[in-house]
């Protein structure tokens, strides 16, 4: 049966507050907000001051609440937090993406010597159980890929791009007027939430535990007019697109790029600040999810839903880090792109392994071939400072197998 | 930790054979098919003789199988094994929505006193995990509505229809040559199959237990080439489109109709034998699972999975049945329907409560306005024999509350 909760909630912004309502008014919901630990004392709160604390020790040596609720923005604290809540034998909820992808290894390790149970499914693609079905749907599933669109900031972006056909800096713009966007947009337009969002759900589909500085992200800052007409004419859309792939028994490749979607994908109709995420599996095929991937009702409900699961006992079971316990991870992998390019010296920069078309013209010109992953990778600086565009051009993911034998020689002779 | 399990299967058709192939290969699964009844003594079977029986006490009077799988066809003999299973204590997955959905009430009560785990996730919308993410994902957020595309079989038809511009009764033909379709296809064509999903799917996200004969179904038999063209030329697709919806804080309604689908709706583009569900969330607002419908592989995995959550002892905590206690399943609702019709006095059958276009031709006639379910429920005679298409032509589901007040002075008048 369901027992009580006592919580300790850290951060009562727009989830915070959503959360606290829907507590408080849900029928047969056994939690118990008990205090809120926030970081402006002059702000004015809906609620009565004793319910506040401005001590995070307040909440967190205090024995009678067992479960954190961490909801703040800063995640260098909210590590501090969770890693001292998780040592005191707390359970812990946090919908921080970037707290769990960069420290997913120590929390991982946290939440085994210690017992508890630390969840996160509002950490990933919004209202969208995607932690949870993996862990526990596809728990004996091999999976092949996952994929999708998990960042709505740059998907509302990229759909007013193509559908209004306006410049990326004008439709940041309104993204930023309509509160999709943050001033400093950094973290979502260059691709690093997306990132975070694809390590977590990589750990829960494949059992992997990869670092976000080995993972390349590209996000679409440096998208031009020229590659939004490219998309319009061949009937495209261009989504921002993370990547999980299984390359082979043992080798997985996560990366984030902006990707051409044909009206065939799941994901040329996701659109606006909606996510989406497609899993391959090896027997029930191409499962699709969609849902709001931001907000504070949808992240509201994924946070809600972990608490209701912790009054059940519930925490992750890692099943698929017990199964693939050889999985690695690679950028040694071949991919099919469009590379916008300015001057014959930049894109002399790239090595392609192979060219299937290119154009110049007066406005622009680009090839699109297959490469390494590792190409884009060494000339990551160089895309940002030339304003070059990469997207994905095609479904075609691979192992580049004349590396992995020379790797394997390599193994052999030392 | 998880317990290796001692299975009896029953039926060794596609999903049983693909389920004995995956448990035989995979790794790390705890679990062994010990026996499998099948009914043909005569059948060859790919495996050791000594692995059958044709004798199903051989299996369910074996104390040392703690977990029945079954997967036959006949729902009769289905619920004497399921039944018989649960009241001696065994678990018991299955993938049968006719058993399931036609002995609801029995089946949750047998499970409650015998204090087993009946589990079938493979038995509504096949790979799509839909009865778990309501369990246990949607366990406290306020269900508002479900509808989707539930019948691979008719999907797959109603596609081609409209693809290829061919009729219905090509379309069926096509559909049983590629073995989407049985020879008699009445279960899927009348709405029968998505009904039975409905049901089951209605448990768990509303808690209520609705009986087969209660809900309509209508189906696409008497669907013309007229409404194959109507839909074409409004740029609209027609999907059979089970709906389940919460009219009032107490009351719910379900029915399944074929619908015209405009491509603002998620199911416009879930074409073929795919299926689809829409979820509509108090707090976490609409969310979308596509995957596939049927098949024994994608069935396989949804009863595997079942099975790898019994080794973790998981069972339907059926929270939502908790929550509303007092949730009534009523007709009384109103819809907005196209309805082609013969003759006036066909028509004149119908009490439309408003009607809001009407068309006369030589070709044929139709009326859109919005009706009552009960008319519908009422002519659901009618509408085969004159062979009337009825399709749904709008979202709005209406309680109709001059009854629900008429009902209430009833109540306080008795």
């Amino acid at each position: 049966m369901a027992k009580k909760l006592k919580i300790g909630l850290f951060g009562f912004g727009c989830v915070g507050q959503g959360l606290y309502h829907v507590l408080s008014n849900s029928k047969g919901f056994k939690a118990d907000i008990v205090k809120i630990a926030v970081k402006h004392k002059e702000k004015a709160r809906s609620l009565d001051k004793s319910l506040f604390t401005y001590d995070k020790y307040e909440i967190l040596d205090n024995p009678e609440i067992d479960v954190i609720v961490e909801l703040i923005d800063d995640a260098d604290e909210a590590f501090n937090i969770v890693s001292y809540a998780l040592s005191k034998g707390k359970h812990v909820v946090t919908a921080n993406k970037k707290l769990v992808a960069t420290h997913l290894k120590e929390l991982y390790d946290l939440q085994l010597k210690n017992n508890v149970s630390l969840l996160y499914e509002a950490s990933s693609c919004g209202s969208i159980p995607i932690i949870r079905t993996l862990e526990e749907y596809f728990d004996n599933e091999q999976i092949e890929k996952v994929s999708g669109i998990f960042n709505g900031t740059t998907n509302y972006i990229l759909t007013k791009t193509i559908a209004e056909k306006i410049s990326y800096d004008a439709a940041l713009k309104q993204a930023q007027e309509k509160g999709f966007a943050e001033s400093d947009p950094t973290n979502d337009v260059e691709g690093f939430d997306a990132k975070f969002k694809a390590i977590i759900i990589a750990l829960h589909a494949f059992g992997i535990i990869s670092k976000p500085d080995e993972v390349l992200n590209i996000g679409i800052t440096t998208l031009s007019n020229n590659d939004i007409n490219y998309a319009a004419e061949k009937n495209y859309k261009i989504k921002l697109v993370p990547t999980i792939k299984r390359l082979s028994e043992n080798e997985i490749s996560i990366f984030v790029l902006p990707k051409f979607v044909a009206s065939s994908n799941h994901l040329f109709f996701v659109d606006n600040e909606f996510n989406g995420v497609i899993v391959d599996g090896e027997f029930s095929g191409e499962q699709f999810l969609q849902g709001r991937g931001a907000g504070g009702n949808p992240t509201g409900a994924a946070v809600l839903s972990d608490i209701s699961a912790l009054s059940y006992g519930y925490k992750y079971e890692h099943k698929k880090q017990k199964q693939n316990p050889n999985l690695k991870f690679t950028n040694n992998a071949e991919i099919k792109v469009y590379l916008r390019y300015t001057t014959k010296d930049s894109l002399a920069k790239f090595k392609f392994n192979a060219i299937t078309e290119q154009y110049s013209g007066t406005d622009y010109n680009y090839v699109i071939g297959n490469i390494n992953l590792n190409e884009i990778i060494k000339n990551k600086d160089l895309i940002k400072s030339e304003k070059l565009f990469v997207a994905v051009a095609g479904d075609e993911i691979n192992l580049i197998r004349e590396d992995v034998k020379a790797e394997n020689k390599k193994l052999i002779l030392s």
